[in-house]
């Protein structure tokens, strides 16, 4: 397995490849959800680029990119054994060689959920991914339902802006409890690691008073008395939006049901995607 | 020469190819500036693709969309001439067949020179090249000194977005009497046409005067004085800014003059650039 570290690397890299290549962009700190993404570009596509990039225009200045947790060495063992061919694991100077004025606005597809308590995330998310999309030129790329709004906001610019790739849906990757896998979870405490599925549970409870009454005010407040009375955490976000569109408007038949709770040290994110013309047929 | 319509005929007819790919993307009515483009692209490139789409998202309401001029079978012709191997011709429903939240900022490299009057213009410039080129997938493209501050911005996204791809500046193609070629020419009435040509002896003027002086006031001074006593148009900006950065703070060794004059049914743009440090060796 090759570790590439310069833009040209990759090129090169690029280059000397017959058949697919199926890349997985991540921060690194790889957990099980991070391995199936890469398991399944390793079974669909020719060749598997992974890469390892803390990106900081994605971090708000109050955010955690300084302690962001980090194991280049441990990242690099799981890819190995999974099937990886290269790891792309540039530096913050690599990545942002040259500087410009020009940004993304991501709109009003950023101003619900996440987008809201994080401004300017997704927009450096977008730059980010644009950026690896032109440096490793892959056939496929493999995202977690798990960060939904960012993988909705990514199937949205690669479709409305012509990138020649096919992006990859993966179904979220839980604990044996339900906890949704993250690299944040390191930081709950034993206690709140306790509760923490709690909040899948009241997202599955919710969805499914919202399947039989369809009102969404019903199944939101159901979710926000289960959370809120059952775990120390306090609610940053639950919403019910059409999907993709994350429209609070809209009704869709496919729809999401989407929370962030905060822990002493950590804010955990889930969501369910709810089928409502299957689940009623 | 081929007639493409579609996106999906330009990927099929780009993996055909055997050899580079040089692209010119316009906005069609092609002059002997579009032509410059065209014969550079012929001479340097395999194989070269001529764009022709009047993007609506680079025109604000109260602009020219409606009325900009077209003549498809001239420029087929002018095309075939100069040995273009294939026309990309889509509708706008072709183009934004898929809607999004997300769009290009320009940020301050709009904030100065056209991006002052035309707001969001240069965003929808931004965001139609990334689409073409992403349909396309060049290796080099080619666009004009002319359209300065567009040819700054593209080269910045280019860069700092790490596209796979060259850009080539071409220097601006003038009438005999010195009047840069546009497709707003044809706007202009008989005598409108005959003090034209003094737009680009004021920049030439201005320039001389700022070499010998160094004193950006007195140089833009003169050109305002110019232009507004010898023609009847009225002056929308003359700036002298760094390039490619224009800022208008800063003393760079390239620098820019540029003008837009509002005439009765045309606004023209011309720029000089000057090279501070050679000229003074």
């Amino acid at each position: 397995m090759k570790i590439l570290t310069s833009k040209q690397q990759v090129r090169e890299w690029r280059k000397s490849l017959s058949g697919s290549l199926g890349f997985v962009p991540t921060m690194g700190y790889l957990h099980e959800g991070h391995a199936e993404l890469l398991k399944q570009s390793v079974a669909q596509c020719d060749n598997t680029l992974l890469s390892i990039f803390v990106n900081p225009t994605q971090f708000g200045p109050n955010e955690d990119l300084d302690r962001y947790p980090r194991d280049f060495e441990r990242d690099t063992q799981l890819a190995k054994e999974i099937g990886v061919d290269a790891i792309f694991y540039p530096s913050a100077e690599e990545m942002y060689s040259v500087q410009t004025s020009i940004t993304f606005d991501s709109g009003k597809m950023a101003d619900a959920l996440c987008g809201k308590s994080r401004p300017g995330h997704f927009d450096g998310v977008l730059q980010v991914v644009t950026k690896l999309f032109h440096i490793v030129q892959p056939d496929d790329v493999f995202f977690g339902q798990k960060d939904a709004q960012q993988l909705a906001l990514i199937e949205s610019l690669v479709e409305a802006y012509d990138f020649p790739l096919h992006v990859h849906r993966v179904a979220t990757v839980r604990e044996a409890d339900g906890l949704a896998k993250s690299s944040r979870n390191v930081y709950l405490s034993e206690a709140e690691r306790q509760e923490a599925p709690i909040i899948y549970q009241a997202l599955q409870e919710a969805k499914e008073l919202y399947l039989q009454t369809d009102s969404r005010e019903k199944a939101l407040a159901h979710a926000r008395e289960v959370i809120s009375t059952k775990t120390s955490g306090t609610i940053d976000y639950i919403e019910l939006l059409s999907y993709p569109n994350l429209n609070e408007r809209e009704s869709a038949s496919t729809m999401i049901l989407a929370t962030a709770v905060f822990f002493s040290k950590a804010r955990l994110i889930d969501n369910l995607i709810i089928e409502r013309v299957r689940t009623h047929a």
